[in-house]
């Protein structure tokens, strides 16, 4: 871990993926630590979040946001504290949620910064209390529209958004079955965050076995991975079942689309004879709710009605390694770089 | 055409159609005319109503209504008088909108009737002031979300739902683009129902010719066809577009699913990406709005603000090949049955 030297260490895109991304996509560059001129503050990173909708940004294909750059540094949220500062509304330490990407500094003007104030878990401005807690608060409530006694199904279960979406809608009153990789993760999910069931999408017989947790049929599917899971899920709606399209990792490294036959009007029977609604959404549309969601998130966590669980990764020079790894789902909880110490 | 004779004429599902129904699908029998007991009536069709959801009950597949049994009449949505009455709160000759299927005559004893008045046009209740009116009304407004200014486009321009459809779009400062078989159709919908576009989806550039009229994308796609109408809609939807899925005539008879690659990924990257809103409906499910569309159905209509175009085949005995013909897109308005003269 770099501490106090006067490199700045950053993670540009080499080359884009053709598939799922590999090492030779990344590149570590070091350069010199900049300087904050009149007016401008010095950020320094302590946590990077990594998260799956950077797949898509490394591609240049059409998307709701404009690809990075080959040898652009790559993006990402990050909570930093204020090294230096030649502007005079900052302090020396304080702590910011920023977006300067994957690199250990980067000058700011202040313009687009949020204020945390005195943390107690810096790192969670990045998961539950940030854009994966706020994602699964806010497409489950909205879209999904939980009423007591429904069946939701979310796979990822473990990952930040699925077990926010599940544990919000145990407290709505739903039977939540997850879906995830592995017992390991399967046995949190029930023991510790309270789901009522958690698949192994890797059984053989998963798409039998959510058919037997689901005995009334599924009413909200927190869409996030797509695949399989769909698939199996896909049978199971009930008429009037609500869908947030929220990501599709499993898809995000296919380089073209599966071999027939083309399931395109199936599903588009399947939304008109059940009266489905599928509806996809990113998160920066609903910023006018972000206050109510972080107080009621907050009153929530201090209650322990949510349990969140973090995976750190320390060292940015790991960073790609472990996004690589987020991709296939070897992660386990948010996962988050600790980039450098705290000052 | 059968009048005052003491036969019933009815056509039944003789078997089960494999793809497009054909002429042996029907039978056509002929029984006693029923005779009302003490609280009944005898309900003469005067019209019927053909309708592509009448394609899904002639199957066996689940669906959000239970199938016509083989050797039963076949269902349909008429405009009857009652011609015979034991039953203290009817009279003969009353205008009744009925669910008696495809015959002469039927029994009832009041339950699930609707009086229809004393109706100037008594077939429009089974069009623009009926069941296909109302779908386009709440099916546009409710999902659709019409705003000042979207680009709509709609399928079977000249059918009584996209007909309807297409002019309250352009009632709420839409620019409306229709999409329907044959230049005679496109030239009633531009120059009669004042669409801004109307487009022959036979024509070799279909998709071309669509792309070229949505110069800013599309908003509102009011799904009633599917197949390659959507294929060539899908690329142009703007972010937020809102797609209410009321029908899919163009694969109702379709055996199996079309050759691939499989396109339902392609589909959910899209609402995922472009954050569509998809979700189908039946309009049973609005009932309650039933009085607030006929109200302002009628205003508009007296106002000339919307138009309707029907059109009449006299004769039950031709229902079978006006319906075969009517999947196929060769009515032009709404395909009304003139089973009887009125009384």
């Amino acid at each position: 871990m770099v501490q106090h030297t006067e490199i700045n260490r950053r993670i540009v895109l080499a080359s884009r993926p053709v598939g799922a991304p590999t090492n030779e996509n990344f590149r570590l560059e070091k350069i010199p630590k900049p300087i904050p001129k009149d007016g401008q503050i010095l950020l320094r990173s302590i946590y990077l979040s990594l998260d799956p909708y950077m797949r898509g940004r490394m591609s240049d294909a059409a998307s709701y946001a404009d690809p990075v750059e080959v040898d652009a540094v790559m993006v990402g949220g990050t909570v930093c504290q204020v090294e230096a500062t030649n502007h005079p509304n900052y302090q020396v330490g304080e702590w910011i949620l920023a977006y300067i990407g994957w690199q250990d500094y980067a000058l700011s003007d202040g313009s687009g910064l949020v204020r945390l104030g005195k943390p107690e878990k810096p790192s969670y401005a990045l998961g539950i209390l940030g854009m994966p807690g706020f994602t699964a608060y806010m497409g489950l409530l909205d879209i999904g529209q939980p009423k007591e006694g429904d069946t939701l199904v979310v796979a990822a279960a473990t990952g930040p958004v699925g077990a926010t979406v599940g544990q919000i809608a145990k407290l709505k009153g739903c039977k939540v079955i997850g879906v995830a990789g592995g017992e390991e993760k399967c046995a949190h999910a029930r023991d510790v965050l309270g789901f009522d069931a958690c698949l192994n999408h890797k059984a053989d017989d998963f798409a039998e076995q959510l058919r037997a947790v689901c005995p009334k049929g599924v009413d909200i599917y927190f869409e996030n991975v797509g695949g399989k899971v769909f698939d199996a899920v896909l049978p199971l709606f009930n008429n009037g079942a609500r869908i947030p399209v929220c990501g599709l990792v499993s898809q995000y490294n296919a380089t073209k689309l599966p071999d027939g036959p083309d399931r395109l009007s199936l599903l588009m029977g399947n939304i008109l004879v059940k009266r489905l609604k599928m509806q996809g959404f990113i998160i920066f549309d609903y910023y006018e709710h972000y206050g109510e969601f972080v107080e009621e998130m907050s009153q929530w966590l201090s209650a322990g009605k949510i349990k969140y669980r973090e995976q750190l990764v320390n060292g940015l020079e790991n960073a790609p390694e472990s996004f690589i790894g987020l991709l296939e789902g070897r992660n386990f909880g948010k996962l988050v770089i600790k980039v450098n110490d705290e000052l």
